[in-house]
C-alpha cells in the first residue's frame, strides 16, 4: 500500500511529474539538451527572483552544499547553525580543509542577527553559510534580515541552503543579497530526489576564481564555465530524467498554479498544522520563525510517535519522527510541494482518530 | 522524432525500464528503501563477480571517479591513460591536491603492462587508476593483465573506471584484483543517467581509513560506513527513481537475458560493426584491444560525419562524432545496453544507403 508522504522529503510527487521521469533519452550534447537546461534556468530565475546564473548538479542537495562552501571560501567561513543541517555545512568545510567556524543557536531557536553582526565585525570571515529552513527543528531563519547585515561587509559571500523551502515559500535571492541559493528536487519543488540546483552570482563566481582546490565534480565554477562555453550544457552526463520532470513542474508552478498561489497554499497548510499542534500539543520552534513547509511538534502528551506512524501507515499516511536526539520528543509533519489543504486536514483527522483527540 | 541512440551514453532505454523511473516515492529512511538498496547490491555483486561491498552514488560516473581517487590515495596515484577519460582521472587528483602522475599512451593504443611494472617498481605509488573502456578512442584495456602485475605490489590499490563497459562485457572484479570498480547507469547497464555504482574492497576501505581530507559527498568511506550502520541506506537522499529502475533492470540482465547471453550479444554486435568498419573504412584503435561496446572508425573516406549524423537524424538514428581533437577524423558507433543485433544492422544499412557504400 502506498503511503502518502508528509515527511520532509522525498515528498508526494504528482502523477504527471512522475510520468515525465519516463521520457525517452536524448543525447546530452544535443541542441535539445541545451534548450532543456536553458529553459529550466530561465524558469528557476523567476522562482528565485534573481538575475544570477543557475547551475544544476546531479547530486542531492548535500552535493551542492559542499560545492558551494568549498568553491566560495577563500579566507574563512562562518556557519550559523540552528540544527542538524547547519552542522552539516560545518562538517563539509572541515572535511575539505576549508577554514571555518560554527556559531550554534539553541535547538528550536532562529539565528540571531546581532550575532551575525558581531561575528562579521571580527573581519575574519569572507563567507556566511546559513540554513533557511532547518528540517530538524522546523525553524525558518530570517534570511532577509541576515542579508541586510551582510550587505555591510562587501567581502562576504552569502550562501543559503533552501533545500526544504524553495518552491514552497518566497525567497527573493537578489533582494536578500544571496550569492548562492541552493535547493534540491525532492522537497517543495515536488519532484523525486536526484537533482539539485543553485543560483550563482557574479560575486560568487569572482570569489571562486580566487579559490584553489575546488575539486572537480562539485566545483561550482567548473559548472558555470562549462555552461557558458557549451551553451547550457553540463560537464558530465546529467540526470536528463530529472531535467524533463523539473522543466514540466516549473511550468506548472509558474504558469498553472502561479507562484503567489503556491506560497499562499503553503501558508494555509502551515496554519492548519500549527493551530492543530498548538491545540493538542505545543510547537517546538520559537514563534515568529515557524517554517512554512514543515511543523515540528513537541510531544507533550508522551505518545509513541513510532506507534502513531505504524497506525498511520495502515491508513496510507506517513509523518516523521523527531530528528536525531529529538526522536520521540518531537514529531514532524511536512506540508510542502503539491499536497493540498484537504489532504493535510485528512491526515490530521486520522491522527485525531488514532490518538482519540477531541 | 525520437532518435535511436548509438552514442556512448546516454543509451536507448527499454520502455519497461523507463516506466520504472515513474515509481511513486517512498521514504528513504524506510525498510523498503533498505531492502531496495540491499537487493541492488546483491545483484551488482553478481554482475561484477565480486564479494566486495557495493556503494551507490547519486552522481554521474565522474563523481565516483573523483571519490575513488581522492578517498584511496594516501601516498601517490599512478594514472595510466589512453585518452580523454584517463586524463580525467589525473585532473580529478590534481584538483583535490592528491599527489599523482600520469602515464600516457598514444591515442588508439592500449596500456602496456610492462610500463605499469616499471612505474610500480619505483615504489612511489600506492594506487593505480585505469580506464577499462576508453570511449574517446574505442580501446578496451587489458585489466586482467594489469591486475596480475599489481598483485605483486600489495600496497597498491587498483581502481578501474568501467563506466562504458560494465554490463556489456565480463568484468571479474575479484579475479582481476580490482579494489574499486565503478560504473554509471547510462551506458551498458541500459538506464537513464543519474546514478553511479562501485565495488569497494576491504583493502580500499582500509586505505581510505588512512586518508585524510576525503571530502564529504563523494567520500567512499562515508558511504560505506553509513550503509553498514544504517542497514543499506544512503547518507543523503538518493535518486530512488534510478534505484527502482536499476533493481528492475538488474533482474532482467541476470535472470531474463542472462549475463553470458548479454556478453555474447555485445560481442556479436561489436563484430558486425568492426567488420563493417574494416570493409569501408579502417578501425582507429589497435587490434587486440577493441572495445566490445563501442567502435571508433577512422574517417578514411573523408566524409562529413556531421552531415552523416544529420541524415541519420531524419531516419531516427544518432551516432557520435569523434571525441575532441578526433572530431571528423573519426566517428563512433556505440553498440551497448539493450540494442539488438538487428538494430545494429539496420543502422549500418542506413549509413550504407546515405553514403552510397556497396
Amino acid at each position: 500500500m502506498h503511503k502518502k508522504l508528509f515527511i520532509p522529503g522525498p515528498v508526494e510527487v504528482r502523477q504527471e511529474v512522475l510520468e515525465k521521469m519516463s521520457t525517452p533519452m536524448i543525447g546530452h550534447r544535443s541542441k535539445e539538451a541545451s534548450e532543456l537546461q536553458r529553459h529550466i534556468s530561465d524558469n528557476l530565475r523567476k522562482l528565485f527572483y534573481t538575475q544570477s546564473e543557475i547551475l544544476l548538479s546531479t547530486s542531492s542537495g548535500s552535493g551542492l552544499m559542499e560545492g558551494a562552501i568549498r568553491s566560495c571560501t577563500a579566507k574563512r567561513a562562518a556557519v550559523f547553525s540552528v540544527g542538524a543541517f547547519g552542522k552539516r555545512w560545518y562538517k563539509m568545510a572541515i572535511s575539505n580543509n576549508v577554514p571555518a567556524d560554527i556559531f550554534e543557536f539553541e535547538m528550536g531557536k532562529a539565528v540571531k542577527v546581532d550575532k551575525v553582526k558581531e561575528v562579521l565585525n571580527t573581519g575574519k570571515y569572507d563567507l556566511v553559510a546559513v540554513t533557511h529552513n532547518e528540517t530538524s527543528t522546523g525553524i525558518m531563519n530570517p534570511i532577509k534580515e541576515i542579508g541586510e547585515v551582510i550587505k555591510n561587509y562587501p567581502e562576504v559571500v552569502f550562501i543559503v541552503d533552501t533545500v526544504s523551502s524553495a518552491g514552497g515559500t518566497k525567497i527573493e535571492v537578489d533582494n536578500c543579497g544571496i550569492d548562492v541559493c541552493l535547493t534540491s528536487s525532492q522537497k517543495a519543488l515536488g519532484l523525486p530526489p536526484g537533482l539539485s540546483v543553485c543560483t550563482f552570482s557574479e560575486k560568487a563566481k569572482n570569489r571562486a576564481e580566487n579559490v584553489k582546490n575546488r575539486g572537480f565534480y562539485l566545483d561550482l565554477l567548473a559548472l558555470y564555465k562549462y555552461l557558458k562555453k557549451k551553451n547550457y550544457q553540463y560537464p558530465s552526463t546529467p540526470s536528463l530524467s530529472h531535467m524533463f520532470a523539473l522543466d514540466y513542474q516549473l511550468n506548472y508552478i509558474l504558469n498553472v498554479e502561479g507562484l503567489e498561489n503556491r506560497f499562499k497554499r503553503h501558508i494555509e497548510m502551515a496554519d492548519i498544522v500549527r493551530n492543530w499542534g498548538r491545540k493538542y500539543f505545543e510547537l517546538f520552534p520559537e514563534e515568529g520563525y515557524l517554517s512554512n513547509t514543515l511543523t515540528t511538534i513537541k510531544n507533550t502528551r508522551g505518545i509513541s510517535v513510532s506507534d502513531l506512524n505504524k497506525e498511520l501507515a495502515k491508513r496510507g499516511f506517513q509523518i516523521s519522527n523527531g530528528y536525531g536526539d529529538l526522536k520521540e520528543k518531537t514529531f514532524r509533519i511536512a506540508h510542502m510541494a503539491d499536497i493540498t489543504v484537504d489532504e493535510v486536514k485528512e491526515l490530521l483527522d486520522n491522527i485525531n482518530d488514532i490518538l482519540d483527540l477531541k
